[in-house]
């Protein structure tokens, strides 16, 4: 049983929240930094029985959760890095010069203000509450009110715990950080209308992603929603790549279409390919490949029965033909494939939908043109996947170009599952797979939602942020007269 | 007469920017600054007939318009470097590693699609058709149709032609640049809601920006508007500061709000101090500089019909003083100011409310406590002056920090009108002064709003952008592994 926080200590928790921001504004990158890798220390103190709390409550097997853990500490202290760079901040500094009308001015970008950030279900750690948002919210010098996901309260509790000791560590104040409970849709309503909060994070369906993006935007002050709603992340399989490995890139796309159990943003989805012989050994090969597969526990039960119904309305759909269906058992996700040609993929939208689960299509193409058009009316996607050879590429160049529109992430051969926490990551894109594809919410480049610039005009020196001072006490890089300078300014009495 | 570009020539448009669009990503940043650079040739080619033409279509003394002249140039100058540098772009390259499970990892960013720009009637150069926002979006790799203003026709044209002759001489399709005339409200409506335009660029009236901002997120794929809609700039005058300068401040002050017959969006449109002596003072100076201001003929009617009528609406509110009201000309802007108290100020929304030229409010605030009532209340600006002694600063901790979230530009002393074109400008603020306060639209950081990022997950060398080439050809500095690096890389069989 879930209980939900009352709307009185909502309330106190965002005048907390607002409170904290202004503390916050004053801290330097690098305090930011070190809160954070204490908050990481905190996680990495948890030990086993985080990990067992998270098994019991979302099915996921110990070892995918041990890594789990590992890249969720390693957010914190990798996005800590960036933050203390100084990369986010992107401190500009213009001296006064006899020639420029306005004098001396330095610019840099503080946090936006309190934060909501809604927990994932398919990610207990690093994508709930002491995951990527929360950390690289609070790096950007941004209070965080977490909206726990109630698939794994326990977990989410010994998380929020671990960030408030740090914060508590660091005698800060404890507003920075907010943990609120509970079921009710009116809550995430509620958050995102207050007029003290100034930013979303969001990873789920798009259903709820676009109706927190919606509230947000008829705010009287409107703010940014950055939802993460999925995709089909579809896989191109060109002529040459196909021919020459149809067996080897069925193994491939069932391994990744049946990873987690299906339960990953970057699940492929969709197969685009031209019909003929070597399709028909791809889907030979598919069928025996997921007899392979033992069908497992989904993440709640909620999931489970939005796969079953989702993956029976794209089976029951017209002109598709099973190409594999396992056998249904209570809570387990069993995998399914479809097939369908082009022209029904283009025209019935049931096809293009998202189902969140081990459940693939194959669109047979009759031509290259076709391959071309479904480029050309694809949705918005996380990733799309080119299974191609060098010449394929060569011999595809419109392809290939529209494909660059229409996501985030784009691969040569592989597959989009395993999501890499570096900065060249882009987990983000076009409409509807997030609701802003200029941001991204993996990698420490995630820090970049939650911040504004902010210009000081002719303020001494003293008054001055610490990373804008004449002196770098911080010792950044920063952009100074239009170059990039590392040193401290002399400047002969301000 | 303003011709109405029709529809079916419209549709044409949108349809060549976005094959534009499909060549623009392919280009380098090196070879779009040389564009921009060509672009900057051609305005400057235009010669003595450009300033001759604005001056009789706007009114603007042939000096402002020189001035506005160069600086435009500048703008397209100066953006053209900072693309070429790789700054918007920013590269980060994660090369493939044993522990990795992803393999090579390369995003940079691309443009967002084509934009639609609005010129704005204030700035016939700078703000309009080959303005900022038409330099940065072409920077960012995005066709542009603008909907010129059409107070100035003859001059957008003339700048249209210029962008037009510099996109011909380097052979790139005729689509990067459009230029759409009229005065309806249904062309702007049409351009924002079509499916191919990418983002928004706008500066004018909150009720005009808005709008746009309310139906691009009302769009089935929503996108950005970047709108700059003004503000009241707010002077605080604190203690110290006034006791000893009431009559410079006052001199200031007035020169600042009537610059260019009040007609920009920097103009300090509030003057909030404490009550006493030092403030008795500075409006005796105010009504004596006021006497030196000459009336001058405003942009076009409409905007001096607007001032004249929100001028009469704010003089005739209750509990306010007409300190100084210069006799009214047909169609010149003829300065007025006015006083109340701050509790009059605070419970009256039509007294925070932009009134576009030479129009001020002194607010009388009965003590410091009211200052900081006021600034916790105020609606996000441009800019906010603090005028103030260093002992002021000391003194008044809690209220500079509050002003920092409430403008995009905060400055110690001087007046805010006058923008430099620097980095380290930022020229926008939170809502409503603008639909994003992430973003400037002054400056090369302009570029910013028109990008997002790409990943390339294992592509070939052969395949990549330059930019993000093993070779480093563009020689430019990027984040490989973590780390600034200007050199090549120098890889083991790839």
């Amino acid at each position: 049983m879930i209980e939900e926080t009352s709307k009185e200590n909502i309330e106190v928790r965002i005048q907390m929240a607002s409170e904290a921001y202004q503390f916050l504004k004053n801290t330097t990158i690098k305090e930011r930094a070190a809160l954070m890798n204490a908050v990481a220390d905190q996680i990495e103190a948890l030990g086993e029985e985080l990990l067992v709390t998270a098994h019991a409550e979302t099915s996921l097997p110990l070892a995918r959760l041990t890594g789990e853990k590992a890249r969720t500490i390693g957010q914190w202290r990798s996005y800590a890095k960036a933050v203390a760079s100084g990369i986010y901040i992107e401190p500009r500094i213009d001296l006064a010069q006899p020639e420029k009308q306005k004098g001396d001015l330095r610019k840099y970008h503080i946090g936006l203000g309190p934060v909501v950030v809604f927990g994932a279900s398919n990610f207990p750690f690093a994508f709930s509450t002491a995951g990527g948002d929360t950390a690289s919210a609070i790096g950007a010098g941004c209070p965080v009110i977490v909206k726990a996901h109630p698939a794994h309260p326990k977990t989410s509790q010994m998380m929020a715990d671990a960030i408030t000791n740090a914060v508590k560590e660091f005698g800060w104040p404890e507003g920075i950080f907010s943990h609120i409970t509970g079921t009710s849709y009116e809550i995430g309503t509620y958050l995102t209308q207050h007029k003290d909060i100034q930013a979303v994070a969001f990873t789920g369906s798009f259903s709820g992603g676009k109706a927190l993006f919606d509230i947000a935007n008829r705010r009287e002050n409107p703010i940014p929603v950055f939802a993460e709603m999925g995709s089909t992340n579809p896989v191109f399989a060109l002529k040459n790549l196909i021919e020459n490995k149809a067996e080897t890139l069925a193994k491939e796309y069932i391994s990744s279409l049946t990873l987690g159990v299906g339960q990953f943003c970057t699940n492929p989805g969709v197969f685009i390919t031209v019909k003929g012989a070597s399709l028909d050994r791809f889907i030979a090969a598919v069928k025996n490949e997921i007899q392979e597969v033992a069908p497992a526990n989904m993440l709640h039960n909620g999931i489970y029965e939005s796969f079953e119904k989702h993956k029976a309305n794209a089976i029951t759909q017209p002109d598709t033909e099973v190409i594999a269906s396992e056998e249904t058992e209570e809570g387990k996700g069993s995998p399914a494939i479809i097939k369908t040609n082009a022209q029904n993929f283009l025209n019935n939208p049931v096809l293009s939908e998202e189902v969140f689960g081990p459940f693939g299509i194959i669109v047979a193409c009759e031509s290259r043109e076709e391959l071309i058009q479904i480029a050309q009316n694809l949705k918005g996607q996380l990733t799309i996947t080119v299974a191609a050879t060098s010449d394929d590429v060569r011999e595809n160049p419109e392809l290939i170009n529209l494909l660059k529109d229409k996501c985030g992430r784009l691969l040569f051969n592989g597959m989009p599952t395993g999501v890499e926490v570096v900065y060249a990551m882009q987990h983000g894109g076009p409409f509807p797979s997030t609701t802003d594809a200029r941001f991204t919410s993996v990698g420490p480049d995630a820090v970049k939602r939650f911040v504004r610039p902010i210009s000081f005009q002719n303020w001494p020196d003293e008054f001055l942020p610490e990373e804008l001072k004449n002196e770098n006490p911080l010792q950044i890089s920063r952009i100074v007269d239009g170059e990039v300078n590392s040193g401290s300014l002399k400047l002969e009495s301000v």
